[in-house]
């Protein structure tokens, strides 16, 4: 059998016969597989006994990886188009480290360039090309996105604000060394995680303290009630009754229940 | 009095006379009984005073539950389906650990076997068998279950990352010692809870940090905004009265006990 | 002018002329003064310097508010109503322990006694009386009430199954020191408070967090569903459009719109 | 080019051509400049190397905001409305404490003053000016105030009660050392924030605390659903098409766009 560069781009690129479905299994593999080692390593015990393995493991994925990403950009039609995607990037993202820690010299960055290697976690990101359900959920989301940025910059300024009276009031003798110390608490604070590593110790800064906390709980409903009423108006979008087209003037929004069209005035029914 | 094969059966199964109403009486206090002993018996304190009495207990507890388990056997219509039923499951399990430890010699494997008869605990689940209004609660959360999967995927795609960042700049010498242990950071963060067990030390990990939790801010109200969307709609569907259509004129928003339309006053009765 | 008892009771449960008024206001003056000394006088250091003055404070209020509880069953029409109603309770809890600390001679008893007076800032809840608005909200809270009821008693099965195999995996060695402190911990951790007084150190343990965390996480939508839901069940039927009533047969629903009657057929319009 | 009073005005508080929108741009990059100082000024090791450069910097700013402050006054039609307004007191917040911290020679007061100097970062307010967009939040959130304000009082009963009771339960020697404390407590329990700087330590103060979180848990669902649904309304008036009812059969459903009735097929226009 012989497979032409078409029947290649097939395989690669689609996923709707053996051959296609596969490449995409054997990649989910790859893709986990690879995660998994990432994971493990940075385990100190588990290095200890593993660590050899590990390394040869990368080179075998990276490998495979490196063969994926020049497949992908040899059977492109627009290989360009593909370079300079988002999948694109995390790709070439997920392979490069590997290859630069093998050129770099210098041992001070030779660590950093090991740190970067687990970067390649984000090769996780290569999986939202098989999850085309959470479509929904994206464009849920990007709706309100538009929203959701102004509300954050709302939260930002009262973080500002909260963050220097926090830092003016307990000062750095109770752990609030700078305003970006202070911001930190106060985004801590607001969104309820509320650490503990910082907390305020005078009367007053308790006092702040709860007020920011009574705040914080009346605007967590803010970003809640933008995305609730954007799902609930996709939903009834989803819900609403199909349209009707008149069959004299091609008006394509009439309600199933009219008896005359709207537009021209024929009979219907 | 004979008490047949079938009168068994009933007073089990059903609960619409006095014996069976009896039978669910007695066994719901013999699991909160049961649950009652277990929580007090794993407060040391308690346990040094009763800790005889407790075992007693716990094999008078097994034994009925052990007669309850074979009655449903023997009395069920579809033995193995009963057996391998979610409440056969439990039920199974909330007197199995009570056994194994009669027959569990080596002291370690021992210690291991009293720990799990503490998981008689689950019994509790069986109470789901008097709660039937949690139903609309059940129906609400398994619509919304499909969208709330790919949300905890696109929540651990986003955990992975953000654990493996924190344990990049943070590194084991703050707290961060692997990537597993940045992830369970990150959920904790992500979620929220914010424990405070570890915490961000450097700047560039507090400034990280803060980006998670106005994200985590922002993407708590994506659940919210499902499971709201969905009660919303389940409650439109049980709200909205059927409408009738108008044979005469075609109007379709009839109430079904109007006896003219309200458009054209024919009679429709 | 000679007070008569049906004037007395007048000022005294309605609001509507200068005396009444008055005395309405007083009260309130009255309560969050109580309040506040008793607020006051929990502070160690000012308690060093004004407790004096705060003790003699306190008899002033108890003989005040014990006025006030005498006259309102004297002058109420059936006393019985009124003592044991949900205000007439409160209003006897509030002067009852300052009355009790004084027969008490046994002084280890009489610190509990002590303790117990601070419980008039229950008084607060006599605010209720005046904030005719909150309504609004606690018919909405109501009507959730029932399906809140069986949420907390789900979120309740939840926290003993996870207390207890947080108990097994961690053990007293970590923290967890019996089911009750595990369960304790799990309510922390399920309702994203996280004090991090007990944290999971073993991986299983983080593990098994990590997993409760995400659950807490998307059930919290679960109430804020139920009760979003009902408030905009509640706020449609505000902004319903107003009923007609037919004025031939008086079927009261009819909708604005209709041109015939739908129950008799007359014309209406 | 002769400058008049009258351009001048135009160019501080129009923005729709070349000159009037340089100006903005440059006092946009003002108000970051000055804040960015203030918070590189505010981290000892910054200071340490710059804090000469700041203290220039911080005059020519107070320079360049009093010269735009005598400006404003200056241009206004009516000097009193703006002084007063609130982006008036907002600009005079801004500069008052760098010139009173020339007339304080007391150094003790000196350093207050100082500190006020931080809060120039409330310059950032003056951004509102900018952002049209926030208009559609503000009016939501503004909506929702009323009920807001009612549940925070809600919530702050309960928090006086909660906090009296565990400074009741716990006591001094557990940390809760006051009422005020205590409610500072209740607040960071109650609003899920959880710092666990003050953690219940008694069975009898973790199990109130457990129905402190849970309660927490199910009223934060409160202020989400009044905004929620307030938002869902306010959607759905701006998403209603104005409906239009036939003159002929009173259908009064009818979309504005169509030219016959949909019902009897009458022409419309």
């Amino acid at each position: 059998m012989k497979i032409t560069k078409k029947r290649l781009a097939h395989i690669v690129f689609e996923s709707d016969d053996w051959a296609s479905k596969t490449f995409d299994i054997v990649l989910l593999f790859l893709i986990f597989g690879s995660i998994l080692v990432s994971i493990l390593d940075s385990v100190a015990s588990i290095r200890a006994s593993y660590g050899q393995l590990f390394l040869y493991l990368e080179w075998v994925f990276t490998a495979l990886f490196t063969l994926e990403y020049v497949l992908r950009i040899w059977l492109s039609r627009k290989p360009n188009g593909y370079i300079f995607s988002f999948y694109g990037v995390v790709d070439l993202l997920a392979i490069l480290p590997s290859y630069v820690s093998f050129f770099v010299l210098n041992s001070q960055l030779l660590a950093v360039v090991r740190a970067l290697r687990l970067l390649r976690v984000i090769r996780i990101l290569k999986l939202g090309r098989y999850v085309s359900e959470a479509e929904y959920l994206q464009r849920s989301l990007r709706a309100s996105t538009h929203k959701i940025m102004i509300f954050i910059g709302f939260v930002v300024t009262i973080v500002l604000i909260m963050g220097t009276l926090m830092f003016i009031i307990e000062g750095p003798e109770h752990g609030f060394t700078s305003i970006p110390v202070g911001m930190y608490w106060a985004i801590v604070t607001l969104t309820t995680v509320g650490f503990g590593d910082i907390t305020p110790s005078t009367p007053l800064g308790q006092f702040v303290s709860s007020i920011i906390m009574l705040l914080g709980y009346a605007i967590i409903a803010v970003p809640t009630g933008i995305v609730s009423s954007e799902m609930a108006s996709q939903r009834k979008k989803m819900d609403a009754p199909k349209l009707v087209t008149c069959p004299n003037c091609g008006k394509d929004d009439l309600r199933p229940g009219d008896n005359f069209c709207g537009n021209c005035g024929i009979k219907m029914h």
